[in-house]
């Protein structure tokens, strides 16, 4: 980790504030019935749990944002994307919203998850009504490819809902190799972050090869995402994180890091550490740190994420240069700033 | 309650199993992650929780066998329907396997339910990706009203899941009126019957008439089940329900004739009984049961009952006979054998 200062927000994601943030109301309003609108509000970040209205910050719509890029890089408006961008924010929010219950997280963007505010049964709700809000809205849109992009984002969709059980599934097993967690973190992060940077694009029926070129821009970008997240999860500076130094290592994740170690030569005293029962310490959360790094699992992970933003970059070859600097930067908001 | 005997499987719904059946397993497999087929595949009785083959029996496919009726109705070929009633069914079970969580339901269909066996997030897991796969095999069908086909699908979806919340805040409310709780039962229980009746016809491009006509059939035929659903819940035969008697009341849900009882003049003995903390004993129940009746609930519903039947059955006008004859065969399954 280097120190380089927290970049001000892209314009990219002003832009996907303006114009989606609205758009993401009137898209509630229209599609979800009353029954769940407050749940729902209140996880938007828009009201508080007694339907006040919120002081607080929503999400950063980086998904919205890359959603508006693609359909500029099909040579629509930005406005052109609008749908596809409300479609993929409100999967992502379903994402959230079921993931919270599964890993049972009681605080997400400093506010309590809302399973733990309006009951399990209104949050599988909500969570089940914001995914069938997305299609519907999608599916209304004109655009020649409202069909496409719905296929499209239903194939993220499943692979996403894979990727959460996979990940499920592996805090269970000692014996996760590097390329199951590749492909794990892969279908978890990468295909929504892949159909989110080809959406709008496939919405405005673009040539199927700039959309394939798009969606392997996303894909690694969500890789890279992933690493970083993963690196910050051990090696993170509390202070920027929000999170306990090491976080992940205490709940013994199977991150990207720690696996790449366990799978390399030599990892026996972390293996057995990491199959230990008992809770670790900070003094042994400080050792496991050190074991995962001596192994070259955040070297590994480090360059890893630089590789695939490399790999990135490349896919946005032929992209018009303003459409490619946005998406770059967005790209560095999501991952450079934090190496 | 009259003692009908149970009349024998219609042959619509023979020819949903043997249709329906071999396309349902291999839209699993194709749309499915393999992390979650397991538990998909017990929820649908195709396994056992090991994996091995389930020796019982799986769900009756009433909704499929609506929708192969609905491609009937427009002309087609009973096989032309097949992805509309795979799509539907998909949806049901997404339902089923969510709601049984949040309603805390041990056993379905005679087998423990999924989320006891392969635990909460699996079993949200399962259904995300059921009702994600619905939208995939939906819109992917050949058809020409396959992306209307979609659209419909996912209202009445919303309008399931609405309902869904409107039951679970009922059961915390005292002051439900009559009005309320139908719409509840309508959205519930009538919108995915709805969109059942008329889903095969939708997909095939039928005129928008027929398609709302065959709408109407199903959300009337989908009242009425609720409605005989409810009056069986308090005066049910244990032998033939599978449930204890009045199981309905011990758990003071507001089902339809309660209501329909506790909105009548002079209610106020049973208003204070559903409201007293206290468990209900047999006798409880008895008298709750009795009390429910002299208000007039039982003859309220099984009357609305009998009248939803009839307007179900004046929506089948023009439609050819051996259809009319079939769909009237399905709702008599569903609704006649048990009044």
């Amino acid at each position: 980790m280097t120190t380089t200062p927290i970049r001000t927000l892209p314009a990219s994601l002003d832009t996907a504030t303006a114009l989606v943030g609205p758009a993401l109301h009137e898209a509630v309003r229209r599609h979800l019935g009353l029954e769940l609108e407050l749940v729902v509000d209140y996880h938007h970040g828009w009201v508080e749990a007694d339907g006040s209205p919120a002081t607080g910050w929503g999400g950063k719509l980086l998904r919205p944002a890359l959603a508006l890029l693609s359909a500029r890089a099909a040579g629509g408006a930005v406005a052109d994307g609008v749908p596809a961008a409300v479609a993929v924010e409100f999967v992502h929010n379903f994402s959230l919203l079921h993931d919270d219950i599964m890993d049972g997280d009681t605080a997400r963007r400093g506010r309590a998850t809302a399973w733990t505010l309006f009951g399990v049964p209104r949050a599988i709700l909500a969570g089940d009504a914001l995914l069938t809000a997305a299609v519907s809205h999608l599916l209304g849109a004109r655009g020649t490819g409202a069909r496409s992009a719905t296929t499209s984002l239903m194939a993220a969709t499943q692979r996403m809902i894979s990727g959460q059980a996979s990940d499920v599934d592996f805090e269970r097993r000692a014996d996760v190799t590097l390329a199951e967690c590749l492909r794990m973190a892969g279908d978890k992060t990468g295909a929504l972050l892949s159909c989110a940077s080809s959406l709008g694009a496939d919405l405005l029926g673009a040539n199927p090869a700039l959309v394939r070129r798009l969606a392997a821009f996303g894909e690694h970008v969500g890789l890279a995402f992933q690493l970083v997240d993963d690196l910050l999860g051990i090696w993170g500076d509390p202070a920027r994180t929000g999170k306990q130094v090491g976080a992940d290592l205490r709940v013994r994740k199977k991150s990207l890091p720690v696996v790449a170690a366990l799978n390399a030569p030599g990892a026996d005293e972390l293996a057995a550490l990491y199959a230990r029962p008992e809770p670790f310490d900070d003094e042994d959360v400080r050792h496991v740190a050190d074991l995962v790094e001596l192994a070259g699992g955040r070297d590994w992970a480090r360059d890893e994420a630089r590789r695939r933003v490399a790999t990135a970059e490349a896919c946005l070859d032929g992209v018009a240069d303003d459409v490619r600097a946005d998406f770059l930067e967005v790209t560095a908001f999501i991952t450079g700033r934090r190496f």
